[in-house]
């Protein structure tokens, strides 16, 4: 097979074959595909796109290139969860043993933050001890005994998809929905998941700004799911404005463990109960402990010590803070009526909890605590915004950004916190 | 400036700055774009085009990567033809010296062939001592002394063409009309000419196979021609059948030698002559001897055998003959009517005569010649083609192409030689 006539066929408007994602993904892998014919194909699918039959046989391609995880013989069925990203976004943290609690296994592979979007490992990584690299045979004692485990992908499931994300990020193909599609399910079907939810964010904070693209990419993933017989289901969610009030990695780990203990923000709780709830119908727990019960009685609680424990962190040790604190207050009375998810995780970017590059550290006390949310009254002089630092000449542009990010008693206009479901 | 942000501009149909343009081309040509990056870019070009402003910029950057030559201040005003390539088109050859008598200076910088169509360069190296590669002070020279010069490009000039061809080759994206404009103009302008024709082949045997795409190709040179003050203009002719009757190299010099002395195929003196009307036109020399009169007179024959003299070439050497020979007869009574420049072309490279790889040797002897053209009669059983090869074992599958390659008493419909004419 030649892989200018794969090229050419895409460019030119028609369906690959089987045969030809199959090999055209496999060469790549191998090194005999070069890098400039890979980005040429790749700018060639965001041009055309991808059918169905196209998207589900490039992402077999890519789980091929690597292992596959399998927890079929665990006694519990395995549910999981993806979020597309969105600011403020702590929901695995609460959501991954709560789940545990109400009967399902949890293998959670996340990833660390790049750009204005954290991680959930960074998150965990504020706990002292905790440690995010496990064996696939790690994995599977913790699945036996806690019931949830929330760690790093290995470098051998999918790895085409590993090298295939570094080539599109430096060459403007990442705005694809059959590749981003693609890349998310072929890391999650590689971590042997029974089933899946699928959290698409909507928003200014979010990958996805508008609803109809966040649908298409919910429905194409939802379709490979399905394809690789995996009970998959999307929701879309709002991400206009930060979930919770913490916005930094040791203050959204913290604002998660309120929510474990049974308080915590109203968006937050929401989610994690709603998002729960369709991890255990998705496993086949139709008649599991409600979610929302596990939270108030102590049991999500217990799981999520035991998890942390099972991974070397002590979930009674303090939490590292930042070295300087700055209030930046309202500049007017009247109804808040935006506050801007992108701003925010921008401005908690510049203090420190996000990287630019993939080898920069993050600061685990630095952030940006939210003392309003749309909707609520604020009076000009009151405390806003609360940002967390070790250098305070981080404080300036952090603060200036925010400035631009809100607004009193504009139009008020927000996102149901739960738009659509997709399954 | 960001790599990314150009091939995303692109990519999303916005039209890229001159800065943009000169920018990104530097950049590859320094090494800072990576090729991979560089063959997104020529993916989104092919994709979403070239506005005029872009592409005539686009041209000034691949220029200015390299040298450009200046004939300017020669006592003749300089013009040349670009082919852009067909089978059996030896027009060159005949053209050069003929203009050259006619009273301008042509200095033509020529390729090898790659495929199913042949190089001039390929062509000239029959001539037992003829030497492509000359200086620019060497050129300067010959311009001068004799009026007339064809060698290769040296790889000074605009290198980032080169470069960038050899990445479009193995990305598929060669076809794409700006890119190929700027490629073929970048080193018709670095080569010095002050004005020049552009022969753009329409038909099966052409790498534009319908008049429109030929017809957008031309007014795209043409006005990047125009835009770096160039007189430029452009005829569209037919390649639906071979030019004259031999197809190879030292067949085609051959030919060539007998229209410089006033015989020859009908076609190719009516090119010939047409396309040093224009040439001598482009240059301002209105009122220069007729360029039928200087092949009938004998100062073309004489121009040509100064030129080859001047590069080493001995014109009246013997020229190198195929070892072996085989006659195909027609298998039908009739008129003759389509004989296909592909089929004819494709036949002549697998005797010999083309190079599958850029590092093969041609064979000089090998080749086709036709004994019908359409719209002659001829007869079951008469000789139709001629095939020269050096090793018999080639005969067979240039004998297949062929077969399938005439017609007769098929439907009739010619394109004329000359189809349109642009500038």
């Amino acid at each position: 097979m030649d892989v200018i006539d794969v090229i050419v066929a895409k460019r030119d408007g028609h369906e690959l074959t089987a045969e030809q994602i199959d090999w055209v993904v496999d060469a790549y892998t191998r090194g005999a595909v070069a890098e400039e014919q890979m980005s040429a194909l790749t700018m060639a699918i965001v041009w055309r796109g991808m059918t169905r039959a196209e998207v589900s046989r490039w992402t077999e391609a890519m789980l091929a290139s690597g292992e596959r995880l399998d927890f079929s013989d665990l006694p519990r069925p395995t549910t999981d969860k993806h979020s597309t990203g969105g600011v403020g976004d702590k929901i695995t943290l609460p959501l991954t043993p709560t789940v545990a609690a109400c009967g399902a296994a949890v293998p959670q592979l996340s990833g660390r933050g790049l750009g204005h979007t954290g991680g959930t490992l960074d998150k965990l990584e504020s706990i002292p001890g905790w440690r995010a690299d496990l064996t696939p045979a790690g994995m599977r004692d913790r699945l036996r005994d806690v019931g949830a485990v929330i760690c790093a992908a290995g470098s051998g499931l999918a790895p085409a998809d590993r090298r295939l994300y570094a080539l599109r990020d430096v060459t403007g193909t990442v705005e694809s929905i059959p590749l981003i599609a693609s890349s998310i399910m072929s890391k999650k079907l590689a971590e042997g998941t029974g089933s899946l939810v699928l959290d698409v964010k909507v928003g200014s904070g979010a990958f996805m700004k508008d609803a109809s693209a966040a649908r298409e990419l919910a429905r194409t993933m939802v379709a490979i799911g399905t394809d690789h017989g995996v009970r998959t289901v999307a929701l879309l969610t709002a991400m206009d404005t930060p979930l919770g009030r913490q916005v930094g990695n040791a203050l959204e780990l913290a604002e998660a463990v309120e929510v474990l203990a049974g308080g915590g923000p109203e968006d937050v709780v929401e989610l994690t109960v709603t998002l729960a709830r369709e991890m255990l119908a998705a496993a086949g727990l139709t008649a599991a402990k409600d979610p929302a019960e596990a939270l108030r009685d102590g049991t999500a609680m217990d799981a999520w010590r035991r998890m942390v424990a099972a991974q070397g962190g002590d979930p009674d040790a303090p939490l590292p803070t930042a070295r300087e604190r700055r209030t930046v207050l309202a500049a007017a009375t009247g109804t808040l009526t935006r506050l801007d998810a992108h701003a925010v995780g921008l401005a908690a970017w510049r203090l420190g909890a996000g990287r630019a590059r993939k080898e920069d550290a993050v600061a685990p006390g630095a952030g940006v605590t939210l003392h309003a949310k749309p909707g609520d009254p604020v009076r000009a002089g009151q405390p806003l915004f609360t940002l967390h630092a070790d250098e305070p000449e981080r404080f300036d542009r952090a603060a200036q950004v925010l400035a631009q990010g809100y607004e009193v008693d504009g139009e008020y206009d927000p996102l149901p916190l739960v738009i659509d479901r997709v399954g």
